[in-house]
């Protein structure tokens, strides 16, 4: 049976050396992992695991993110199922990143090298490697989760039964490779980054940090949705109309996107943001495998594909695009919102709907090869 | 008469202090044109002048930006018209703008004063009146040049007889407003920018505005068309999936965009860049007006709405918004392209087709009141 941190507590799990991708190491890594509910089920066959993969600032705390979504008698029915939600290698949520301390005892800093989302995949499979698990029942991702999930079933279709790939590409497009660096740009010209080593000087590039997060956000959004809650209104007790152009003096939209990065600089690390923006600009799952389509042919693990409407940064072409092309479909779904990219983590009525019918999907596909074992 | 100059050359007015919306003054102020074509009817009534408002960091060269739409027996057909095209206040290409000498001699710098479209348009009033002209047959122009004509109408509807409004909305959306501030902040947090006053310092905030422009280029191209030229490809001699992260290591898409920011730090001033987004920051027809609809329904000037169907920074729903509330609609024309924003800057034979359309149309509406005069 495997051994799994008590329901709900962050748990921290060594997973030795992760040689990355392009040919690094990054030495005694660590990942974390939180967990709901009681496993059950064959921990290298049938069983009740599923595998949550956050997006790229998100953390394990899915009780958190999709708090109506996971617990006793919701879509990820904790009496039913073994949640399990891993934080990314790379990441400043508990597993090694550029803001852990290297073997040497000072932070990687600009040391960590740079990871793909394949390397991310794999430090996952150690992790489930050391928790004594080589099968789930299913994985399931949003944005850089959902591209987790993806090659996930291309690297390891063998260790997972089902898929639901939410709100991702099967690579990064040219728009989003321009969109992400710029984000890292701004980062990197923050005076406070010292090429990624502000780790320990007591300063850290949180202009640059906060800027990156505005420009994000404004891809996490639908422009109609943030033009209905703002639109032109000042910020209270603001003019942005002044005889001078100041920047204290702000529409009540900039002040918001000025809130978004300041609350991200209050929780995230402005070098875990390069090194996983940087992954995200790396990812493409046609990548030595005879391009996309071809990839996506060859993928085995009965999949979900999920899309909403008006996302401007994984547009809902490309989760066509995904269902077109990859060789076990179980169905697509479209979340139909205002609310852009983030309405997987917003529309909670179309995501119980849409999450309850892939574990329905999946049960009966699975099902078929299962046997006896039912959950 | 007008006194014009010379065609196709650059030349400079005189248009004594310009007092802002705002209630600031900028002395001695200064506008670019350029005019090709020999004027024919009436400085003050049915005429052959159509005016064109140049984008956000364009010029007056018509000849240059809509090279295929103007000239003898093009759309724009210099044989007919009388072409003019104003440099905006606020601009570096001839107008007065931050980086002008101010009466004292030193550069205006922080001491320009913020600029609304409206403003950018009293400018164009003073300018035609002090050539002599005080009515014209239309005024054009796509994006901000739009926004600009969109004021026009509003502000002097007596002065033209027809308008074409490309691209643009009857306000600043509050994604544009943040995107756009996002541009100004990469500017204003260069430590090269100096408060506005880099201007004799030997610095200029270049990379800032590099910055500004590689954001602004994503929103002024469809993410498809852009996707189709450089989709994941390395630049050549550049390898963006190494071992460490490393800036000169770039993917194609980020070499095209450091391009495009390269070019505008060489022809374009970053104290202009920052006044003249603020000013599309405050583009709202409906302010002091009783709001948008009103605003729109009270339009007399005959005028032509024209939209991109990818635009993602002025999304096609803006210009039907323009169609359905403006009062004196000629009609609403879509430009179907994968380039987005900027197709109406390189479509140009579905611009040929809807330029001439809208002459056609301009013409026969105002026939109705020209009596004999035929142009």
């Amino acid at each position: 049976m495997p051994t799994l941190a008590p329901e709900g507590t962050l748990a921290t799990q060594p997973i030795g050396d992760l040689v990355t991708e392009a040919g690094a190491t990054i030495t005694d890594a660590t990942i974390a992992y939180q967990r709901w509910g009681e496993f059950r089920g064959e921990p290298d066959g049938n069983n009740n695991v599923l595998v949550i993969e956050h997006a790229l600032t998100g953390d394990t705390d899915v009780a958190d993110w999709w708090g109506p979504l996971i617990g006793p008698g919701l879509a990820l029915d904790t009496d039913r199922w073994c949640v399990i939600s891993t934080n990314v290698i790379g990441g400043c949520q508990g597993s090694t990143g550029p803001s852990s301390p290297h073997p040497d005892g000072r932070p990687w800093g600009s040391r960590f090298p740079a990871i793909s989302i394949r390397d991310q995949v794999t430090a996952e499979k150690l992790l489930l490697d050391a928790l004594g698990l080589t099968r789930v029942h299913a994985i399931l991702g949003g944005s850089m989760g959902g591209a987790r999930v993806l090659e996930w079933s291309l690297m390891y279709p063998e260790q997972l039964a089902s898929a639901c790939v939410i709100a991702v590409s099967a690579r990064a497009s040219a728009w989003q490779i321009g969109i992400q660096s710029a984000q890292i740009s701004a980062i990197e010209r923050d005076p406070a980054w010292h090429g990624g080593d502000y780790h320990g000087t007591g300063q850290a590039p949180t202009a640059g940090l906060a800027a990156a997060r505005r420009i994000a956000h404004l891809t996490y959004r639908g422009e109609q949705e943030i033009d209905e809650r703002f639109g032109t209104t000042p910020q209270t007790g603001e003019n942005p109309l002044g005889r001078y152009r100041d920047p204290n003096q702000r529409f009540a939209v900039e002040s918001y996107l000025d809130h978004q990065g300041r609350k991200l600089v209050e929780r995230f690390d402005a070098g875990s943001y390069v090194v996983l923006t940087d992954s995200l600009n790396r990812h493409d799952i046609g990548r030595g495998r005879g391009g996309l389509n071809k990839a996506l042919a060859s993928i085995t693990v009965p999949t979900m594909i999920v899309g909403v409407d008006t996302d401007i940064l994984y547009p809902y072409h490309q989760q066509e695009h995904l269902s077109r092309n990859i060789g076990t479909l179980l169905g697509i779904a479209k979340l139909v919102s205002p609310i852009g990219h983030d309405a997987f983590l917003a529309e909670f009525r179309q995501m119980d709907r849409i999450l309850r019918r892939f574990l329905d999907l999946s049960q009966t596909t699975s099902d078929e090869d299962a046997g006896d074992y039912m959950i």
